[in-house]
């Protein structure tokens, strides 16, 4: 039996809240044998004091060994297998600039690249262009025409841009056009699979008419077509859980993840702060919070251990806003570890705290990779962290007689 | 998504050194409630001093509850889900003498019988016939001829022996003939699936010819054939992790079992200290090491528990010298446990221990069962080893964007 398939039997309504705050690449590594890791030095007395109710544990992103990039990590935290539900490249890179996918979308990530007269490719990542110089051209390829298609060019960063089409039959399996070396030109746009020809030739339409609007651009004259993929068919929280969920982030990707297993995504929070008065704000509104916070992970992976202690303490520090809303079940975990020693993401197991009334709680002093190593939850796939937070929060019936 | 397709693609090349160190029947129990096990009575500071800079945990060979053979349990260490691939008994017979298997052929268990007048099975091992009596005859079956086919035929041990038959079109899907029964004749070979008929008419013609070459003997003039396999189809480590592997091991089972994944199987070590010698020579030609030490086995199988306390100290003594290789990750474990006190493999968790600079070392002070059951490896199935040896080496990118 699929889990969701569980969940959705299992499921009963009552009126019990549920935070989930995703502090993301919250574990880490000491930068020395024998020393403490980012989160065992910061000061943190208030989710030292929640630890002291809760029980603890590691989550293990995806499966021991794997380190997950953002999509999978949260993926897996959401509940949904991070290795049967895949977001193709193109949904992804979508996703994280804020574009909402529709049903009837296929979504390319695209790359500027730089051809000689021969036209074959001279330079795949067009002389790594400014983003100040790529994001007019992006923007200028929104010129493009192709009758009975809807077709959507974003700006990302540098040489990169996302093109979604959309219209009636198009099929998310085409090969990529990169050619992954130079001194060959771009491949033509071909379906993998039948279903998708339709995507192949509008794509081939695309590259004809952005090749020609490009003509004369130094280094952006022609371009690649990588990541075909549609929106990625995630059930919604709603029905697999029968929850109302609401997203409170600041970065788009987390809006864009959240979004597609049908979280709402409320507020227009900036700080830390002002993502915990969103949920003040939407306290009733809602069964399910997930709040995103981003700079745990961005010190971590700029190496800057001193400054992800920072940071823990800076989310240490609202955490009586968070339990003065009484929630039913509170946890507190990351997408993934990002140790300021490897300036990576990592595969780690994540320390993961959960405070409820029938938590069994562990007996921790302190929230922390040691003491969630001999926690009560012991070490577990994310994926099945809402089923604990389900659970905790009386919303599940009992599985059979 | 299967383990191997994800080792695929995450896979990256650097000049890292992995060391996998299989202990056989590494863990134990205590001889009485409240005693100690082998491993922590043995005196080993060379091992505590590793686990104070590594990570332990409990390494479930199959799955909780399952005592694995030889084979599940290194398939398991090597990566590959013994539930998954399932290697037949004929081809780990084979494996066992050391007969290297060609992807020609199908190879098939033989067991000496004794036949009455009526050719009917009066005994189904042949009194219980001696090695010394039965290997001749093993020999003598040689002499065997199948036109368009090549039959090999090896000695094992006492009424048993292996029968290779080597040839086009010959699949491995053939019922035993032993009818597990006396009274009866054998059965006649008969495919069970479709494309093993030839291999069915080799094996009766096999059995007529070998039952004339057999006829007057006094306790072995008929036999069986059981266990018809071919060559398992097992990925290489080259190819699912990019590895160039060698085995350093003395007994040709294990050398069988690494060759399957692709491994050299490099010198003719014949003592721990030769097998430690073999790795230095070949340091520098190999990515990753299986060295396998028997001893550790042998002992708890005969219920001898003070000759495997000083095994494990054997394997301790030589560590330093491991260590003064500077592997990038060095994992200490076994296929199994075997604990005297059971005389036989079991299912407990095997001790296991992983030392790399980013391995999240926790604070342990021995290596032991009562260590490991507390370590930051908690309990895992060993088929995911493999995936932490290979990121603590730095030898993996990340899953997803």
């Amino acid at each position: 039996m699929d889990m969701h398939d569980l969940t959705r039997n299992l499921q009963t309504k009552n009126d019990s809240k549920i935070v989930m705050i995703v502090a993301d690449g919250l574990g880490g590594l000491p930068m020395m044998p024998g020393g403490l890791t980012e989160l065992e030095t910061a000061q943190t007395p208030n989710l030292n004091a929640l630890a002291a109710r809760g029980v603890q544990g590691g989550s293990i992103p995806v499966k021991p060994g794997i380190a997950p990039g953002s999509g999978p990590g949260h993926l897996g935290l959401f509940g949904y297998d991070p290795l049967e539900y895949v977001i193709g490249r193109g949904a992804l890179e979508a996703t994280g600039i804020g574009f909402e996918l529709g049903p009837k979308d296929v979504a390319i990530r695209g790359n500027f690249c730089t051809l000689g007269p021969d036209g074959k490719i001279t330079d795949r990542r067009a002389g790594r262009i400014s983003s100040e110089e790529s994001a007019p051209l992006a923007v200028k390829l929104r010129e493009v025409k192709i009758p009975g298609v809807e077709v959507f060019v974003e700006p990302v960063k540098e040489h990169r841009f996302v093109v979604v089409l959309r219209g009636e039959g198009l099929g998310g399996d085409v090969h990529d056009t990169d050619p992954q070396t130079t001194g060959v030109p771009p491949l033509k746009p071909k379906a993998s699979k039948h279903g998708s020809e339709k995507t192949a030739e509008v794509a081939a339409e695309f590259v004809t008419q952005a090749t020609k609007l490009l003509a004369g651009q130094p280094k952006a004259n022609g371009l690649t077509l990588r990541g075909f993929s549609p929106r990625p068919a995630l059930p919604s929280y709603d029905e697999v859980y029968g929850l109302k969920a609401a997203a409170i982030a600041v970065y788009p990707m987390y809006k864009g993840l959240a979004r597609l297993v049908g979280m709402d995504i409320v507020g227009k929070a900036q700080t830390l702060d002002e993502q915990i008065t969103v949920m003040e704000e939407n306290w009733s509104k809602y069964d399910f919070f997930f709040l995103h916070f981003k700079y745990t992970d961005s010190t971590g992976e700029d190496g800057n251990f001193a400054a992800k202690v920072k940071r823990i303490e800076e989310l240490d520090a609202v955490m009586p806003r968070v339990t003065k809303l009484n929630p039913t079940v509170l946890i507190v975990t990351g997408d993934h570890s990002t140790p300021s020693f490897l300036k990576s993401h990592s595969w780690h197991p994540v320390p993961t705290l959960l405070v409820s009334d029938c938590c069994r709680f562990d007996g921790s002093t302190e929230f922390s990779e040691r003491a969630s190593r001999i926690g009560g939850l012991s070490q577990f796939e994310a994926k099945y962290l809402m089923l604990l937070a389900l659970s905790n929060a009386g919303r599940f019936g009992k599985y059979g007689a």
